[in-house]
């Protein structure tokens, strides 16, 4: 093949061992790539918008915020609401259908949890980009207070924090929210973390994701942003076009002893980052999720929290589904290049009002 | 909560151990479970299709092909043909970019591989339901043929199979066609059966998907269809709405040693439930792809070739991408029992000619 940069190759997560097939030449054929257009401005749902300041009753009680002096709950004055998800997905009160929890070889249990909605500011804004710093600030904030408050309760293992931004992406409400799930157990993709970042550590010695942060912040090839305390990179076998970690380059196992400060850099990074996927992407459809250690762990010395962004830039299909393996249309060393010089959009705030 | 079947529940996958969280509830929300809509014809690229008859040459050269006596390879009078993809994710010639296959915690490989199609009949049709019994028949025959041949290539670990029909599903090309993938690997997804298929053989002495059949089979109520030697069940732990699993009811770790009767006999149970899924969500896109054992492994006690079909009733986000776990509002019983009842619609060949 006469450019090499196009032949395609294997890497392996140095996390999970898992493969990923990097198909530059993909990018050539006909609708690959076709990334998602970018998320509609839902400017109809604005005057019945749940989510919007004066609205608070067509939310649950909320059960936290960041309020204004004075300002009561559930009423207007705030700058934050956290409120249980209205089409939850589990509940603290569940009950089992069936009586016993094994029908022969079949396992089944109450689906307990709790499912949280973080709405991220009073305006009817759908782009992360869209917030001001100092809000951006709070939504990491209230992310580490959900996960410290459900982390106490002894039923749940694990909170999951996660962000979906388009529909393309899964979200169903134009107004920017974050969602918050504690479940009965560890879910699979963090299993399978803990358990490569533990066999790595009892090998080597050593937090595998502070080696991955040495040795990305050393070589600069795959570095798309930094700040002090945290680094974004473009992941060396990333599942996704442009796929994203942002993470801490001090070992933290855990989210939750994020400070405030630390917090508001943290915000400022994966804001930039965000701007500058937009920039490339055009206001790609994306997700985003935080990897912490599961509720009451502890500090773990081979764990390492982060952030992961994953841009929905081709959709996953039968071999992805069928083998659990992915194909990735671009090299993160391209990626990362490109998201280096980005700039974000001068409209990067198309989506607010 | 009033209707107790609306409380969501966990379910563990038996194979696998992994969790999926039904919540029936969902189903109830806003945008939730919006099926995606029917493929379109795509009837503007009928007359460039490289896939139709007549278009041979704009195909790379053909690989196997079922032909009428007296004609010639990559010439038309054929009904089936299997040819390399031209935008293939892997190739048999790829070459490292890198000089080492290791930097630092990195590692990486060539793509070597091989990336092939299967065009399932020579007519402009997208809807596997549109294929004749005989048709779909040595669509079943042809997989077996490449699995048998690419297997035998001792760089090749697994060779996965699957389809997508539908964009949303991942299809680019209309014109039906299936796709086979060898890798010097064995694919996550398989590894994860492989490895809880042994764990449960060496725990129980049986045969994990022998006992979901029998199981399945004399509890009925996850049933959609059989035949004397196939059985298809809605999944107990699906990841997807209305996934369907597609297995022999006898023991058989390689889909290889499949007969030509019994490809005949999976073929039309394998029409008749795609086309239950058709009148059911309205010609859904989908994915199905076969789970077998890994080349030159032999027979295992402990695995069980199957076929999983997977329908693009919810858009995976941030929840699923970032913790493994899945979420699907329909539970198989409900699933099951609307696809028994199911017949296929009467337009079930509207995307053909």
């Amino acid at each position: 093949m006469a450019d090499a940069s196009l032949s395609p190759e294997y890497r392996r997560d140095p996390v999970t061992g898992r493969w990923v097939i990097f198909a530059p030449e993909r990018s050539l054929r006909p609708l690959a790539l076709s990334h998602s257009k970018p998320h509609a401005r839902w400017d109809a749902e604005r005057d019945t918008c749940p989510f919007c300041e004066g609205h608070e009753t067509d939310t649950p009680r909320e059960l936290f915020a960041e309020r204004d002096p004075g300002s009561k709950p559930d009423g207007p004055g705030w700058r934050l609401r956290v409120v249980p998800n209205r089409f939850p997905a589990v509940r603290p009160t569940a009950t089992a259908n069936a009586a016993a929890s094994r029908d022969g070889l079949f396992e089944l249990a109450p689906g307990v949890g709790v499912h949280e909605l973080v709405i991220e500011c009073p305006r009817h804004t759908s782009s992360p980009t869209g917030l001001t710093d100092a809000e951006f600030a709070a939504v990491f904030r209230a992310y580490r207070d959900r996960i410290t408050a459900l982390s106490a309760d002894p039923r749940f293992a694990y909170v999951t924090v996660f962000k979906n931004v388009g529909a393309e992406a899964g979200a169903s409400l134009a107004h920017l929210h974050s969602q918050v799930v504690a479940t009965p157990f560890v879910p699979e993709a963090i299993r399978g973390e803990l358990d490569g970042a533990a066999d790595y550590h009892r090998r080597e010695g050593r937090c595998v994701f502070c080696d991955i942060a040495r040795q990305e912040s050393e070589a600069g090839v795959r570095v798309m942003a930094e700040t002090p305390h945290f680094l974004a990179v473009a992941a060396f076998a990333g599942r996704f076009a442009y796929e994203t970690w942002v993470l801490p380059k001090a070992h933290a196992s855990r989210y939750e002893t994020i400070t405030d400060p630390h917090a508001a850099e943290l915000a400022r990074l994966t804001k930039s980052v965000l701007g500058k996927l937009d920039g490339v992407l055009g206001h790609p459809a994306y997700n985003y999720y935080l990897h912490t250690a599961p509720a009451r762990s502890g500090e773990l010395p081979h764990y390492h929290w982060h952030l992961e962004v994953v841009p929905r830039t081709a959709r996953p299909a039968g071999f992805e589904w069928g083998s659990g393996c992915f194909i990735n249309a671009v090299l993160p060393e391209v990626a990362a290049a490109e998201l280096r010089a980005a700039e974000p959009p001068p409209d990067d705030d198309i989506f607010g009002p």
